[in-house]
């Protein structure tokens, strides 16, 4: 067999490999925004609240400034989301332009580029040629190659921005409301605490679990970790706010 | 001249490339963690201490609240970011170890993927079979080419997970306390307030032109859409603040 059987036999593995699916675990941007706003929302007016009941406010004012908060943290989180996705988005309209350009105008430079790129993985200069070759009489592949292997972008969803700002804000919502709900039936701030506490350690740890699990994680390590944010948030707070009211 | 030739004048160009420097903005990690703190950090707490003087709270509690919010958002903000950083590192540790199982146990179909990530850009097989040897050739290449161009995974900084907690909770305290000085000594809450959004706007306009410079967007537009962001959700805190406490 030659050289030219060998890569027949490369095709036919190539065109064989839907059949190989790899259990590589790609976490998806849908599962972050969520983790992102609902581990935030369950901690931080957890710790407000908490913050407030050590500095003897009453449960009513306690609720307002809990509400106050999650509505504030669901919109800066969201909307701020939403810009970072159209940003992206707007920074790979921008370099995709400018790569489009270049291949036009500094033909030799991008090609060297492709040489240098692949040169890293100890490619010789005799075994890229033709693939840098290949790409020059495709420049609209060409331009996507250097997109992904030199700059290292993937193409963004154009309906990213929006979904991530409702996702990340209706997850941070719904962890928020958890610790608020206590007070939202206790009058006596320090009474409501306790019940909070409960419930939103409770919270925590089943939603640190699920989130290892969803990571990739080990569901139990993570659990104990996002307790612990939960729990050091809250005792910072609470301290501090006993400090200041002081 | 040849082939050989020609791949040999690719190779020289290869090596000058040093000297051409493409202008592609390349935005730091550090730069995104403190802009993720400051502007959460100049929004939330702003929004919390606007929506508690709708709710006639006097300028004390609010500071409380303001101060509490400002400890427990830096927090879980911070180790969140640390436990992000941690995860990804992690995952990058698990995918690496699969990788290089995988060129061991699977050989043929590692190679047929590679065969599969330059066919998309209309490489044949004859010109990138013989890149596909040279990653054969040697097997930490080929696992950093796979690492990279199949999984899209860059080797992260082992140190970046202290340092992004500490950059996005130091930021955030930074953001936060702009808000909360004119509760610090005007003690009519009402009066605060507009001390407090005076300062606020022009503390989110001053960020997002800096912002807007630094991540190669506009500044003005960058600018606008900070100040936005910030309006939307103290007006929204303000108003839901107001209904709660009625």
């Amino acid at each position: 067999m030659g050289e030219i059987n060998g890569y027949t036999d490369l095709e036919k593995q190539r065109l064989l490999l839907n059949e190989h699916e790899e259990k590589h675990f790609m976490s998806s941007e849908v599962v972050r925004d969520i983790i992102l706003g609902v581990s935030d929302g369950l901690t931080v007016p957890f710790a407000l609240a908490a913050g407030l009941s050590g500095a003897n406010v009453p449960s009513s004012i306690i609720l307002v400034a809990g509400v106050a908060e999650v509505a504030a943290g669901a919109i800066s989180m969201g909307l701020g989301g939403y810009l970072a996705a159209k940003s992206e988005a707007d920074h790979y309209a921008r370099e995709l332009k400018r790569e489009q350009e270049e291949i036009v105008s500094v033909p030799d430079i991008e090609a060297a580029e492709v040489a240098e790129i692949l040169a890293q993985y100890g490619v010789e200069p005799h075994e890229y040629g033709p693939v840098v070759s290949a790409l020059q009489r495709n420049p609209d592949a060409w331009v996507d190659f250097m997109m992904k292997f030199e700059l290292g972008l993937e193409k963004p969803d154009p309906r990213r921005a929006l979904w991530s700002a409702l996702t990340i804000a209706f997850s941070y919502i719904v962890g928020g409301i958890v610790p608020l709900v206590p007070y939202m039936v206790i009058p006596i701030a320090t009474r409501a605490l306790g019940a909070s506490v409960v419930l939103t350690l409770v919270a925590l740890l089943i939603f640190g679990f699920v989130k290892g699990h969803f990571t990739g994680n080990q569901p139990f390590k993570s659990a104990l970790q996002t307790v612990l944010i939960g729990a050091v948030a809250s005792a910072a707070a609470f301290s501090i706010a006993k400090v200041v009211k002081a």
